[in-house]
């Protein structure tokens, strides 16, 4: 790769403003394509309110597989076909119940399983509280002071971190670890202060973990207002009972799929730029950011590429990724598929942060990438709101690749996340509250850097 | 100025990081504190649900006046007082009847009188329509093909413009200009497509103007899916006739006021940084975007300046501006005031783009402070978001200041543009639709701003 760089560098001092004028021309017909006529708006539309929720093994997901490799076909790329994966599936089942009990008085409080959660017993659990803001706390109370009661992890996000997605990752262990941490000090529950810092009453659902030599306890989200009544109450009584019921299930692994479209390569078809979302989502919503956005994004790309008859150097591969949420299933069968078929993965770009106005990319481990992209693109993609450039996450259903392909280049498309969490994983996450403009800006940022990359070598 | 910029160059180039360190740590608890118990999502929300739409000459408009006041009193700003203005008074009276007579078939389209457009008679007007894209069109169809006729323009706002404000620069002057070019050829109403990227049953209203030269004659907005119907019908009936009834009226001129609180500068009292906001909105909404939220972020970044106890070297005055929407008078009393008073103004900063996430800053007429900006504080303001740096607007307020203090340097708060015309003028503009988040970030970008300003000279 470092090759192509270089040469690329030396072909772009040579051909000076010429190819950048070109450049420009090509991506300005690419936000054209995409803010007038383009179609992510209306196949966001039907992903969210034809199919909707599309947890993996569930109707919704296989409807999911069907009509977005239809959508493809339609679409007319060189190649569309499904790559089998088998999921974990599991249902809800009726909404989780959670009532405080506080002397005579029962509140309501917001709640849903978190995903991959064990039920109650069918009659639920009454128990005490113990409220903490992180492991430390909980290990410090030890088993004594745990034991037979349901833990109540209420730590809130920081309000303070600019990004939302860092301070989300300073919390979110406390949803897919608590289970197994309180579990090891003999509680019966875990409830978890929603993952937003929004203060409302939707509780936001998310995978939890379990482990073999703890065992599993039941575990579920609750909304922030839910969480903030939860603790005064606590603090005013320190007998405090919650009843808590909820009886989800975990069913036999079931067949999936991920799909893949794809444009043949004119020149390099053996290199591959795969751009990925993930079709599955939570079931709470719709999943119109997380990550319907990603997976309609994904598509227009190619769908742009072939409106303006772009034909690539390289093979262009649009992965739609089966089991993100709960698994990664899919990221992991498409990098064992690409080192069992010795794939050439050159560029492997994620969209998973919602469809909102686009600010950038974050490459993964590679800074000198980033130094790249920063002193070739940056004046053709400055123009359309993309001015950061920066070392980060690529994405969960690519970071496997890495492993299998280590010269492969991951990237993260970076849309700004302030009202992310906003919605994530809760019933929030629906169509109505994706905007057209910022939805369609993304797909077209997405395509000006492929664009840029597949053309970069020529 | 310029010397005021040689000066900051030499400073900070001589005290290096340190000062940078400084800065940045000032910086970051500015955004720690608009973040984490800010205050403009409450004052907001008073703003909008408790007073509501406040259109000059308004009750809204008088109750805006006294509480903004009251506000900056109680958050113990040095000096707070009202600016005597004489403010036109429109009403809209009730909604108005917009219906398309196809032949038999009667359909009502979704209005709403122009901002100072006068009445239609008390029957309504009963007339065929000419659509047009633009005033050449009218033009070239000339008085015999338009006189006593309803002009309908019907131009669409670019959907491929990046920046939304200029598509909407791109159309505006069909709604403020219309009703005179199409009186000047004897058309008796006319009827314009709402300013807005949006399919969608809102109508968008703004101001009309008229000319002392030719009749007035009635001017509404009708929303975008009615444009779209009303076009589609009068392609298939030439004879298509529109009623068209609204009972708006223009009172007597009222008195109002700018609302203005500040914070004496230590070391240079004299020279003021004035921030700006409009306090006056449409009444189809809230005002919540347009201008509500510029007003509470401009109060915050003073009081966030008290909690501090940030003691500016220059005089920091927030303007909350009355009648920015119909006349601007607020704004040209202000720089009235200002030429009596002989005051040193050197910078003045407007926010009236919206509570959206924050992009950067646009300064009018002075490439080179853009490039000082750039040069000297880049790198302070990136890591929050902060990359736009460029020419163009300050804002309709603070406009006027520019005729009578030269020296000034007017400032634009940019912040993303993409949801603007979604509500903008429209019933859309609601609390409902302002991101906390975004809108505390935007009070603690102009914060940083004026602070960096401020203390540049130390």
């Amino acid at each position: 790769m470092k090759a192509l760089i270089l040469l690329a560098t030396i072909v772009l001092m040579g051909s000076g403003s010429f190819a950048q004028d070109g450049d420009s021309l090509m991506i300005r017909k690419m936000y054209d394509l995409a803010l007038d006529g383009g179609h992510t708006y209306q196949d966001l539309k039907y992903l969210c309110k034809e199919i909707g929720p599309r947890l993996s093994g569930s109707v919704g997901a296989a409807k999911a597989v069907a009509w977005t490799k239809r959508l493809m076909e339609d679409y007319g790329f060189d190649t569309v076909y499904l790559q089998e994966v088998t999921v974990p599936h599991w249902e809800r089942g009726e909404n989780a119940i959670a009532r405080l009990l506080d002397r005579k008085v029962r509140i309501a409080i917001s709640a849903a399983a978190l995903g991959g959660s064990i039920a109650t017993p069918p009659n639920g659990i009454t128990a005490n509280l113990v409220e903490v803001k992180s492991f430390e706390e909980l290990r410090m109370l030890g088993a004594e002071r745990v034991r037979g009661k349901i833990v109540f992890f209420n730590r809130p996000m920081n309000r303070k971190s600019i990004s939302t997605l860092a301070a989300y990752r300073g919390v979110s262990a406390l949803r897919s670890q608590g289970a197994i941490e309180a579990a090891k000090l003999g509680a019966v529950a875990v409830i978890v202060r929603s993952l937003t810092t929004v203060s409302d009453d939707h509780p936001h659902t998310g995978a939890v973990r379990y482990s073999d030599v703890v065992p599993k306890i039941p575990a579920a989200a609750i909304s922030t207002r839910g969480a903030d009544l939860l603790s005064e109450k606590i603090a005013s009584n320190k007998d405090l009972q919650l009843y808590f019921k909820q009886n989800c299930r975990q069913l036999s692994d079931a067949k999936s799929f991920n799909v893949i479209g794809e444009i043949k390569g004119k020149r390099r078809p053996d290199e591959i730029i795969t751009i990925g979302a993930h079709l599955d989502s939570w079931d709470l919503g719709e999943g119109a950011h997380d990550d319907g956005a990603g997976v309609v994004q994904s598509v227009e790309v190619l769908r742009i590429f072939k409106a303006l008859g772009y034909k690539p150097d390289h093979t262009i591969r649009v992965v739609l990724f089966m089991n993100e949420e709960n698994g990664n299933r899919g990221g992991q069968m498409y990098a064992e598929i690409a080192e069992k078929l010795k794939e050439k993965h050159i560029f492997a770009i994620e969209a998973d942060g919602g469809g909102f106005t686009p600010r950038g990319f974050s490459v993964e481990g590679n800074a000198s990438f980033v130094d790249y992209m920063q002193s070739n693109w940056a004046d053709l993609l400055s123009p359309y709101g993309l001015h950061q450039f920066e070392e980060g996450e690529g994405g969960t259903d690519i970071g496997p690749l890495k492993r299998v392909t280590p010269n492969v280049i991951l990237i993260g498309f970076q849309p700004d996340n302030q009202r992310y969490f906003d919605i994530h994983h809760s019933a929030n996450d629906v169509f109505e509250n994706v905007n057209r403009r910022e939805l369609e800006l993304g797909a077209a940022s997405m395509a000006a850097l492929i664009y840029l990359i597949d053309s970069d070598s020529r």
